[in-house]
């Protein structure tokens, strides 16, 4: 065990986007274990775009990270010293929130799940067999009532929800189609089931592109980014649409400032569409459901996710800024230790 | 029987506010009673926000009003000629949208339906045993999800959706807050039992007046207007609010042209808010359910309306303007025959 526990330290809540300046990285002292917790060194930490909203000083669903305190995040992590009964030494755990940007955490059996590696890797147990495997399922088939048929348009289709949410929605009869920053973004989404996709970096026309690519509208659009490709979308809806808001991302320079821009009353009127804000822990009680079903998609191979890793705990705040910035391809994680 | 139908017909399709000019008076022969047909004369017209975007240049929901056309309206009506077997000379009837701006029309008995004015007064069949009961009711009921308790806030609240809205949704047990544009239809909101209101017209903060008449947020925003109200409400949602958008009648000056503004993609997200559009033909076959209780409870006194009416056909353009300038009080009406 290393005599110490390097963590990234908030250092100013912020408004436009993150800079790497905004974290500091302290050495602390490893935690003791304290009857009831075990101590956990981290494997992978997880980098998200919700952590975004964390750090604004700006009203959101949960509480922020306060200056000071070591960032919030979920990690997969190895017990290497328990005094919680039922938790050994050398078990593989998931927290989904509550591990921190930091080598080791002190914590309690009721804030991770286990990890079972012959169920499922454990990179997946940060991505399908976790918040991104959830979010992907619960705003398809609940929030977005998907049905077959359904043109499905998904932006930020190559980050860790939109790669899942298209195969999703092709497994159950819909039709996905991509908006992704690159070409190359495209190229893997077609890879893995996407029907079609737009470059929007290469793009002027974007709601020209989308009218294009589907002359009868987007039935449901998953909402990843919000700005201007949701505001394309907007200029796309068939009758009945539905626009689930996952994230938004293409906000994270302006969190606290308001967004100008058109808005589409008359669209949405007529064509009787919806837009729904939709937020993971509202299921939270159901997580287990999807979870059993991804499992059983990841083991027969109908679902494959693709990973972008950053080594080492230095790079947590500039691996977090490359999802800001949308230049991650597949979901971004940072590996900590060898495991 | 006069000797002339005046009609007006429509000059252009509009893309600002509409004047007086957009229409021409003019004299036409009174049509021929054919077989399976009969000819009635209208008492009231209906003028109503939905035909701004029917003289639109833009995509909307029906098909709009081509010029030269007569324009479009509901009317209640007295048969003066029949030669469709079971509709009697002197029997009234009331067509949703196909009578038109004239004081004649040749109608099919399927265009129509009968008036039964010992169950409910004339006037009230083009009001809340027409297009705006059965907005009120599918808009709460079914699209908004009302619940007992909802904090039920309402725009354009003295108009003709707007004061049966209010009363429906007290009666369900819920609680109506009016937005209108005056403190009289305001007053005039009270006293059918809104818990209270807010004049915009004389409002500089409308999202700070509704934070403070409603510190808790807005559960269920009936919007009839679009525009800064809906931005004002916008900012002050509930979790799982919901906004049923009805109307767009604060766009009438600007159809077709892009509505700027800010957008609220965090706080929709945040509260998990559904933003939905309601078309009140998607409910068509169910319209029964409704008027049946409607009429009930119009019997029974507990709902009343308000009318606005401008008397004379001559009059006819100009109550649709006050109708989109929002100086009506009450369902505005033309009184176009004695009956």
């Amino acid at each position: 065990m290393a005599e110490v526990n390097r963590q990234w330290r908030l250092v100013r809540r912020v408004e436009g986007m993150p800079s790497v300046e905004d974290w500091r990285l302290v050495e602390a002292p490893v935690p003791t274990v304290e009857p009831g917790t075990f101590l956990a060194r981290a494997i992978y930490l997880d980098v998200a775009p919700y952590m975004r909203a964390r750090i604004a000083a700006v009203r959101n669903y949960a509480r922020g990270v306060e200056p000071g305190e070591v960032m919030i995040g979920g990690a997969v992590a190895r017990i290497v010293a328990s005094r919680a009964p039922g938790w050994k030494e050398g078990e593989l755990v998931v927290t989904d929130f509550g591990f921190g940007w930091q080598d080791y955490a002190l914590l309690r059996p009721e804030a991770v799940r286990r990890v079972d590696p012959t169920l499922a890797p454990p990179e997946t147990w940060l991505d399908v067999m976790g918040l991104n495997g959830v979010t992907a399922w619960f705003a398809l088939f609940e929030t977005g009532a998907l049905r077959p048929g359904d043109r499905v348009l998904i932006s930020a289709a190559a980050g860790s929800v939109g790669q899942l949410a298209g195969q999703l929605a092709r497994l159950a009869g819909a039709v996905p189609y991509a908006v992704a920053s690159t070409a190359a973004k495209i190229a893997w989404c077609r890879e893995i089931g996407f029907e079609g996709g737009i470059a929007h970096r290469d793009c002027e026309d974007l709601a020209g592109a989308i009218r294009a690519m589907l002359p009868n509208g987007v039935d449901l659009y998953v909402d990843n980014t919000a700005g201007p490709i949701h505001d394309a979308v907007l200029q796309n809806l068939a009758p009945r649409a539905r626009i689930v808001v996952v994230g938004t991302v293409s906000l994270a320079d302006r969190l606290g400032r308001p967004d100008i821009g058109p808005r589409f009353f008359r669209e949405i009127l007529v064509a009787r569409a919806r837009i729904e804000g939709f937020l993971v822990l509202d299921f939270e009680k159901r997580w287990g459901e999807a979870w059993a079903r991804l499992a059983e998609l990841l083991r027969a191979g109908r679902i494959v996710t693709r990973y972008d890793v950053a080594d080492g705990l230095e790079r947590t705040p500039e691996a977090f800024l490359r999802v800001l910035r949308g230049d991650n391809l597949g979901k971004q994680l940072v590996r900590v230790s060898a495991g």
